[in-house]
């Protein structure tokens, strides 16, 4: 019977009808027009009601993927910083309104699941999904099952650590791997060469508008030969490509999936961590590995979620 | 019904009659004679028969941990250092001579397994081994399962890089773990501190003998204040723990094992593992984690080999 996949962001619901080989037979978007979480399940009932529709066929179960650590076996987002969310009995609330039983997993985990079961993943029984774009995050399938670990929040690559007391990062810890190379703080470490006057090329590039410097902005200057630059960039690089490179060596993936935004737009940092992997994961584990784009795009998460409620 | 668990070393084949809940009904240990395949076959046999006859009931398969790189499916020995093979299809010979289906997999994964079922991995479902002996390994239970990765080396601790193009490790690359931390490797950067004469608290403990030289005299020259031992010391403590501690992180254990010779011996290293667990694992992985002691000492392989077999 084909399953619901709801996609919850920050400012859209997404829902889609999905088979059990992973095709969408309906999809529908709907604005979150209020984020508290009575309104945001209102939206997304809203969102499912037209993709079952417009499908046209009876579901069997409904699954979520969203932005937050969510309780493994609750259903309880602990925390949704896109949503200002803390210890929301999501599964509950969207169990009682849809009248399907619910199982929410964090928006990698669906993304990772979906390109796992009819994407990049397809034939594979242990996969490693590495997304960079304004965080870094990963998911790993073991043995043909998500590994979500024993409180849900396996995966957080972006929060290794790399430099003990290293740069704050957002989560409020410190020297984590997101710290130097996530899109974000790509972004805020291009912003301080531009306002501490250190790189002429990000000067050059952004037009001296801290607003227009994207992480783009940063590989530009370093092809531009700037040497600020390149020591922001370099490190980053270095960070990513080791810490990549040393879970594949840890979990001998027979797929590495490499996505995200910045992994997308940046060809010289993915040129990296590639080169990182087989530079430095161990000779077997990199032996039998396939390197890998995602495929599904933005309807990963939406297929994931559907397939994690077969 | 019993199984029967075989622990293969580099001198010594051990044998076990195993039941369902872990305890051993009986076993034997046979000094290897030869180290050609079929002479360890024969030995292992000759293990196998004492044990089986000695508990006086039937066993239902066998399993075997060998110190080996093991090729998954096939029960082929790819590397086996300790006795010098390099592709000995030990599973098929085994099966051969036993008369039992065989499932062989790498020392500290039959150990890890033991101890998840019978030992201090009780209860729960995710679970990380980290063994550091003579040289440095990990194993890796998800969702109830052993993660052996697509090729079977799943969990190589000792081999994530921590410096690039660093110190030479023993598995031919650079930069390793294993390299800086692993006991054998403690050895030999003391033993040049010795040679190069820079550790007075060294040259006294080994009374200027590098053979008398143990990872646990690196230890003591660290707590009588030696300058260049402390060095050594510091770099080895920062780079396990913030490995262990970053493997936290990715795979949100319940359980922490911590076991090996260099753990046991070295209590201020292992006190160095749990605090950086404690400072760097990201909040949410270090919430619900019990870190703890391995319990079933040298019989864990054994056990768990006999388990893996059921």
């Amino acid at each position: 019977m084909p399953t619901l996949g709801i996609d919850l962001g920050g400012t859209f619901a997404r829902a889609a009808v999905v088979d059990a080989a992973g095709k969408m037979l309906a999809s529908a978007k709907v604005a979150l027009a209020e984020r508290n979480p009575a309104g945001v399940v209102e939206t997304i009932a809203q969102a499912a009601s037209e993709a079952v529709k417009s499908a046209g066929v009876l579901v069997g179960g409904c699954g979520v993927g969203a932005a937050a650590q969510i309780h493994k076996d609750s259903g309880v987002l602990s925390v949704a910083p896109n949503l200002g969310w803390r210890n929301v009995p999501l599964g509950e609330m969207l169990k009682a309104r849809l009248g399907q039983p619910v199982r929410i997993v964090n928006d990698l985990s669906a993304a990772a699941w979906g390109e796992f079961h009819a994407g990049a993943g397809r034939g594979a029984q242990d996969v490693l999904v590495v997304f960079v774009g304004s965080g870094v995050g990963s998911a790993i399938i073991a043995n043909g099952r998500l590994v979500d670990g024993a409180g849900g929040v396996a995966g957080e690559l972006g929060h290794i650590k790399v430099v003990p007391n290293g740069r704050r990062c957002g989560c409020g810890e410190q020297g984590c791997l997101e710290a130097y190379t996530g899109g974000h703080n790509l972004i805020a470490q291009t912003r301080e060469l531009l306002e501490g006057g250190k790189s002429p090329a990000v000067t050059k590039l952004s037009g001296g508008d801290p607003a227009r410097i994207t992480p783009v902005t940063l590989e530009q200057a370093v092809e531009a030969g700037d040497a600020a630059a390149r020591e922001v960039y370099e490190r980053a690089a270095l960070f990513l490509a080791m810490a990549v490179a040393n879970q594949v060596t840890v979990l001998n993936p027979a797929r590495l999936i490499l996505g995200g935004g910045v992994l997308t737009h940046c060809p010289g940092l993915r040129r990296r961590v590639v080169e990182g992997v087989q530079a430095w994961a161990s000779q077997t584990a990199r032996e039998g590995l396939l390197i890998t784009e995602a495929e599904l795009g933005d309807d990963s998460g939406l297929i994931g979620a559907a397939l994690l409620a077969g």
